[in-house]
């Protein structure tokens, strides 16, 4: 494998597609590079949950996301490989992470982002000293652009979704979680994963691999671009809405991420865009942890999840993967909470 | 030593003087008792700051602030005693502690506060089903009326600033921060601790006993309760302004952490109530963590100190002592720095 061939499902082969064996193999290589962030309980969350949620703080990440996992080792792959440098297309927070990991590593970066992207990830990327593209605001149009800049420039692709790397490393945080739960004597039912373009709960189907844990993601009501990918049977484009979780705006489900949750994912809660506000303000407020709307949605349906699903869920993880969020958003978001 | 004793300086022996042992055997007792609270770090603060911080985040401890240590010791020493109920004035914190800890033991607690108490301060008060009483809005007001309802029904006072339980207990987040950054293969050589009674700075005291760092104390501007301490050599009710850091409201210094600051602390801030308020937001935009203004203030202090004191402070630790604050406070807040 060279650092100069496309990435993506297309080019996939088997040696490439990421096994539980490579989670495992990330937890190790990623000890040492980013935080291990703590599992935070919390008495409050607890009681509105009617149950125990253990919180997997990754907004206290390197970077402000669990993307700065699967960047530090696809982008040192890339590096060790002698890469001219390397292209993202992202929301915010795996540019974010690949820009970071590339500073890191003395290797030039390029990310496309939508023109709608947060105000404050944009500011984070462009203090990296990454070339910005913007491109519409669909993955369709970022993917546009994508391709023209690698077919014309040789950069190297880290897909957020598709790439094994990325998708292992991402898979660390739960697999983290897991370890640090039981550390804590306890169990967990299930474990809640926000769904975006798909890399969380792809990296979260590895690591619970053989584990009794159901395995729970959530996305906005307004995207549902997992909820849609089960009912079509393959991954499909949705009619998309407005929606205050960022991070989870990609229209369609990863190819990858679809086929590892379609045969592990017990169960896909589409949340409403009030309760990603009042999770995110409840968190905020109760747990003291400033989370970004994407985490926020895990969190609301970790909320409903043991009404929804009863006793089966007395232990509940979930991934607050990330706390980019600009800082009118939350004054806003807090100023409806109250009144 | 039994528990129907009243405390305070007046009747403390030299065998209830708090000991840099006591402090090492509270971080024993307390370790499965208390959240080992996450030391965290972040470039943007570290950027603003000219020098590394190590957040001690003990707004994540059970109860929403380290007060939750000291009083579990000094609770459960009453409790072991058979007290008939414990009592406590506070700001806040030390009442919500105390009130949780004496839940948790099955003893009765009265609490005593001021009338311009955080309103979630006092709902966390009362949710643990605490007897509340309110008393003007100085410690003097307080005091009064705890000495009353002392003498008449016989309770078990749990001084927030002399008890040596509360102070070796409030030490053992210092402590516990010494050791996290050691671990990490840190150094530190200034940690700041917030001031208003005196409790944090008391415990600080103790747990830096024969370590080679500076141990700076952060106080409002508009109650500079230990500055005027140790210009006039002893504690003095200082006139205060309003502050935005509630908990750091008591117009005068406990004697014993007056008599432990004054041989120990190198450096007192007094931070500007625009600075507190900046502190509280960039913490938490920047780190993610919500802390309440009192904790907000040593962050502040910290954030100029490598400008004040140069060279000797590349390695700074902050005590952040708690978040607990109401939600309108932070959307103001974050209002009024977006602007």
């Amino acid at each position: 494998m060279t650092g100069t061939e496309p990435r993506g499902a297309a080019v996939m082969t088997a040696a490439q597609t990421p096994t539980p064996d490579g989670v495992r193999d990330a937890v190790r290589r990623l000890a040492a590079r980013v935080v291990t962030t703590p599992v935070v309980r919390n008495d409050e969350l607890d009681r509105l949950a009617g149950a125990r949620l253990w919180l997997k703080a990754e907004c206290l990440q390197i970077g402000g996301s669990f993307k700065m996992r699967g960047a530090l080792l696809a982008v040192g792959r890339l590096a060790d490989a002698g890469t001219a440098g390397v292209l993202a297309q992202s929301t915010g927070n795996h540019a974010i992470a690949v820009a970071r990991a590339a500073r890191e590593m003395g290797v030039p970066a390029t990310v496309v982002l939508p023109t709608d992207i947060a105000p404050g990830k944009l500011r984070q990327i462009r203090s990296t000293g990454a070339e910005v593209l913007l491109a519409g605001t669909t993955l369709a149009e970022r993917r546009t652009v994508l391709s023209q800049v690698r077919r014309t420039r040789g950069l190297d692709v880290v897909d957020p979704y598709e790439d094994p790397d990325v998708v292992a490393g991402q898979g660390s945080a739960t697999a983290e979680m897991l370890a640090q739960v039981r550390a804590a004597g306890g169990r967990l039912d299930a474990i809640v994963l926000p769904v975006g373009g798909g890399s969380a709960v792809a990296g979260g189907c590895l690591a619970t691999d053989g584990e009794d844990v159901l395995v729970v993601a959530a996305e906005p009501a307004a995207v549902p671009a997992l909820t849609e990918a089960l009912r079509a049977g393959h991954p499909v484009t949705v009619r998309s809405r407005p929606t205050i979780a960022d991070g989870l705006r990609p229209d369609r489900i990863g190819q990858l991420p679809f086929a590892l949750a379609r045969g592990r994912v017990a169960d896909v809660v589409t949340v409403p865009e009030a309760d990603i506000a009042n999770a995110l303000c409840v968190t905020l407020m109760q747990a003291r942890l400033l989370i970004e709307p994407a985490a926020a949605t895990a969190l609301a349906a970790a909320l409903g999840l043991a009404s929804r699903l009863g006793d089966r869920c007395r232990d509940i993880g979930v991934l607050l993967s990330g706390g980019n969020v600009d800082t009118g958003v939350v004054a806003r978001l807090l100023a409806a909470h109250q009144g």
